[in-house]
């Protein structure tokens, strides 16, 4: 039984300076974190309770799909991370080191390098295949901006589960068999999450999927489809247009174009002077050049222009996950001081970049297209020319449309094809993918991801098996991760109110807590009988015995800390009844104090099978 | 249950090529741990299991005396630990990392200053004391030399645990209270630990135990008395003898000493030519002047002179122990080189060194002295001359003895005093300091270490309370510490055989090794049914279900992987019999398959109660 005369707990009035979402502040003022330095927190003992309980439910899940429970380092050396590139990929998201000898360690954020070369260590036959290995374990991202308490943490608790399969099949299974595994631990944690397509990012490999709790101080932005389509925002593939016929189109003409320093001024002046005969000119038909920087994880920095339609913004995690993993930022003054071809504000496409650089510019800045602008398209750009804009600019005449194939060739003979990428944003009505309908969007905690790696890690660290006919194969792999940290947080801005947390019975600190108010020795005997019968009948109790608090006070700390049930022990003993709260609905009832161990033990119980 | 047909499990015939102690050889070939890095381990299934339950039986008695557990970062900000001193006193012995935006961060070793801050954050008055607050949490020290597997690590599990107090009673109430849970824990886990006093070392503050685990792999050494006495061997202190008069002694005279390079040369020159009137001289008479050099925390080296009995060698654990934080080692010849007043071989105390330093020397440098060198009495040792020795030098006449004050005076006038040190070795025989008998000394391996650190962390950190009369006090601290992953290693010392591991039921991964031999389906039929039968009625089972395995292989990986008991299903079964083997004792012995759970629950269950 824990009393909170002893509990290492003290409840505050006042959310912490550096919270702003409801998980964060609640679970500091109900006192079950603390925060130790920027992102990394210290678990208090009711926190410490979530926490466990959480692990437990997950631990149970991975055991009941086969999974062993291994346990890794999080102070690992650096070469097995070199020998698959993430080392460098990772860039500054890693805490690295040096031992008192000199060599390079890192505090690892994921650890599919050490499970790969554990299984080449130890098996060495298909006989010994499928095999799914997990740990739940402390790690490690030196983010750039750790933010909302558990939500995006530097130190935390992930269960990262792999699996291993001599060929595609068997990883499919491995893979269905686990995500039918996350879709039950969200369903026990009661987190209504979306399964949604992701990228794969610096994991490499092929099919992936998040798992994502619907809420706003989530930070991913994903997309689902009346006909149930659902992506990442990242993984959004856009549904290019139909090519156009080239013939009969206008010729492209340059234009002085004073005053139109925005798109809308453009369209503005263009329907205006130089209108289209179909239909007017939108946002749509402009054809916006954006000037970022690539950052490799090196450090390295280069530029690269991307073209967009101009009704659309460039995303810049979309874009950054299409360059994944180098990272991307907006080209300032001094990025574009070496490149005097381009002509800010009048950046066009034809004969200044990438493909279709005039032989003028010897180190042409690389061009990606929208997947949008196809053959056909009648366009409206910069002229590279200080105010001045083409009109009519047709793709697949006047510049090389999106995928298309330049006369021009490369080292080897082959046409060069003019690139696209998934940069510009995506905005609610655009098209499904698969076609399921138009898209809406939302955001969602990453709370977990899972991820069919294929041969990369494995082909890296020469892990290999030999197959029925004795031939050595490649193993291939699958990596699953849950936040386990997060989680915790997920389940604090699901279960509150602005009275405090709200628990469900699974992942409560405890199960009951008994207050007993007054100064009345035997209402706190009473309390106590009650509460050390609940423990023997196995229902976890937090029995408020503090003597000299008021009721008004242990009524709020009961609120916030949250516990599902509350047992009230007061006046009403004189009459023979104690009262009974439901935290979630806020409902009371009274109960003939002989009853209440039974009925609370039964609620309990119901509500724990439930 | 546990088919090692899945498992992830392989067992090895051969010892890894870096192990040198039956744990590490045992533990790593019957695949419960494997190496990531120097002094870093991974837990495979088998091992987790272990470790699991070690923990369970450290968290109960942790609870049963009022311990509150919590879990804090292994990655935490300089500032604690500079406020405290410890961030320089590690030296090398800490990882210290940057994070992105070059901050100071450490892993940490262990966690007083966080706690000290926790509670100076939450709690302000003597009601919320006594305190208790545990974590069992994967710790960090960067070892010079991590060895013997789980013995040595640089990543390891340890439980700390810190009691907060208002008062030195209520400390030495938390510090009985935990020092009886940890002699409950280790009766539990089936270690005859030997609590001995130990020095407290860099964690400052007073009383101090060490619980050893006596084992020749150990890497402390301790003395142990007749009467009682137990302690750590740097904690032994020298018992002096009494002082002897000075008057009527022989005057010193300083001789050459042709060829007396060793101290037995020196002692039989002694005899031959200058005999004492008393008894022959003996080693026990020179005086030898050991020149080391003190290493800071910060780096800084400086020349110390060290003088013990010619019968004694500096023990360099003890001297270290002394000179804690700052380390030592041997003085080369570079150190010599500033010091022409040092004659190497010849260095005697008077007049050169420290408090007895002639004017010429400017610096002298420091001389301690071991407490035997009292006043009265009579030394051969260096004259400062090349090949020659002074004899009859009588300490307290022609030399300070030690804890004698000098004529000199410090800058306030007070007299100076002759330093001592516990720098010479402790040999079997000498007397226990309190007065309990003569030593012997034996080596173990520490599991834990329980400190009463008194206020020091609390004053560095201002870890104050208000008092009953509304006074602030600084609260009284103490730290306990157990090597969680080190008490498996002590566990496979302790218990192994030639043939493998012998776990005790209490903490061994299974309870029951089932094993069906031969090719018989009937067999595997009643191996598995009599395993998920053991499962149902709460004994953990391991099932050898290989199919193509000989009877031979499967015997030995049983004997290897220790589980305590072992039932064979094989051609007993048809005359309805099975094999029950004991694996500590050896004895096998037949049971009815119809019987075969049954009595195999019952003895499970009776030595888990025992």
């Amino acid at each position: 039984m824990l009393r909170l005369s002893r509990l290492f707990v003290r409840t505050l009035r006042e959310d912490p300076a550096d919270a702003e979402v409801p998980s964060h502040k609640l679970l500091v003022r109900a006192g079950y974190i603390r925060r130790a330095a920027p992102g990394i927190y210290t678990w208090l003992p009711l926190g410490l309770r979530v926490l466990d309980k959480v692990e437990g439910i997950v631990r149970e899940e991975m055991n009941a799909v086969g999974g062993q429970e291994v346990r890794f380092p999080a102070l690992l050396p650096k070469e097995p991370y070199e020998a698959t590139g993430r080392w460098d990929e990772y860039g500054d998201n890693i805490f690295r080191l040096k031992d008192r000898k000199g060599a390079d360690y890192l505090l690892a954020p994921t650890h599919e390098e050490m499970f790969a070369l554990l299984v080449k260590d130890l098996y060495s036959s298909y006989k010994d295949l499928p095999l799914t290995l997990y740990q739940i374990q402390t790690k490690y991202r030196d983010e750039a901006r750790p933010r909302a308490g558990l939500i995006r943490g530097r130190e935390f608790v992930m269960k990262d589960a792999y699996t291993f399969d001599i060929d595609d099949a068997g990883l499919d299974t491995s893979y269905q068999r686990q995500r039918g595994a996350y879709v039950r631990i969200f369903e026990r944690l009661g987190l209504p999450v979306c399964p949604v397509s992701a990228m794969s990012g610096a994991m490499g490999g092929s099919r992936s999927e998040e798992f994502l709790y619907p809420t706003e101080v989530g930070e991913d932005t994903f997309v689902r489809s009346p006909g149930g389509y659902a992506a990442n925002v990242e993984a959004v593939t856009t549904v290019p247009g139909e090519p156009v016929p080239i013939e009969g189109q206008p010729a492209c003409h340059v234009e002085d174009t004073p005053d139109c320093g925005t798109i809308d001024q453009l369209i503005a002046f263009a329907n205006r002077n130089h209108p289209r005969a179909d239909r007017p000119w939108t946002a749509a038909d402009t054809l916006k050049n954006v000037v970022v920087q690539v950052i490799a994880p090196d450090g390295g920095r280069s530029l690269l222009v991307v073209g967009v339609p101009g009704d659309r913004e460039v995303d810049m995690t979309r874009l950054a996950a299409a360059l994944d993993p180098s990272d991307v930022e907006m080209a300032d003054d001094d990025a574009f001081k070496p490149h005097p071809e381009l002509v800010r504000g009048y950046i066009g496409p034809e004969g200044v970049l990438g493909l279709n650089a005039a032989d003028a510019v010897a180190q042409p800045v690389p061009y990606l297209l929208d997947p949008r602008v196809v053959a056909g398209t009648r366009w409206i750009t910069g002229a590279n020319q200080p105010g001045r804009h083409v009109f009519d600019l047709v793709a697949g005449r006047d510049f090389l449309a999106a995928g298309q194939a330049s006369a021009k060739t490369d080292e080897d003979g082959k046409p060069l094809v003019q690139g696209t990428i998934e940069a510009a944003e995506v905005k609610p009505g655009d098209q499904a993918p698969d076609g399921s309908g138009p898209l809406s969007l939302a955001r969602g905690m990453e709370l977990g991801h899972i991820f069919q790696l294929g041969r990369k890690y494995a082909e890296a660290l020469g892990l290999k098996v030999l197959d029925p006919n004795g031939k050595l194969v490649t193993v291939t792999m699958g990596s699953y991760g849950i936040g386990v940290t997060r989680a915790v947080a997920a389940l604090a801005e699901q279960n509150h109110d602005d009275k405090g947390l709200i628990w469900p019975v699974a992942v409560a600190p405890a199960h009951v807590h008994v207050v007993a108010t007054g100064k009345a020795a035997e209402v706190f005997e009473a309390a106590e009988h009650l509460a050390q019968d609940l423990e023997a009948q196995g229902v976890e109790a937090l029995y408020d015995d503090r003597p000299k608090v008021s009721a008004g006070v242990k009524f709020g700390d009961a609120e916030l800390l949250g516990l599902p049930y509350t047992v009230i022990v007061g006046k009403g003993l004189a009459d023979g009844v104690v009262e009974f709260r439901d935290r979630l609905s806020g409902e009371s009832t009274t109960i003939p104090v002989g009853q209440a161990a039974a009925q609370v033990v039964e609620t309990v119980k119901a509500a724990l099978a439930a």
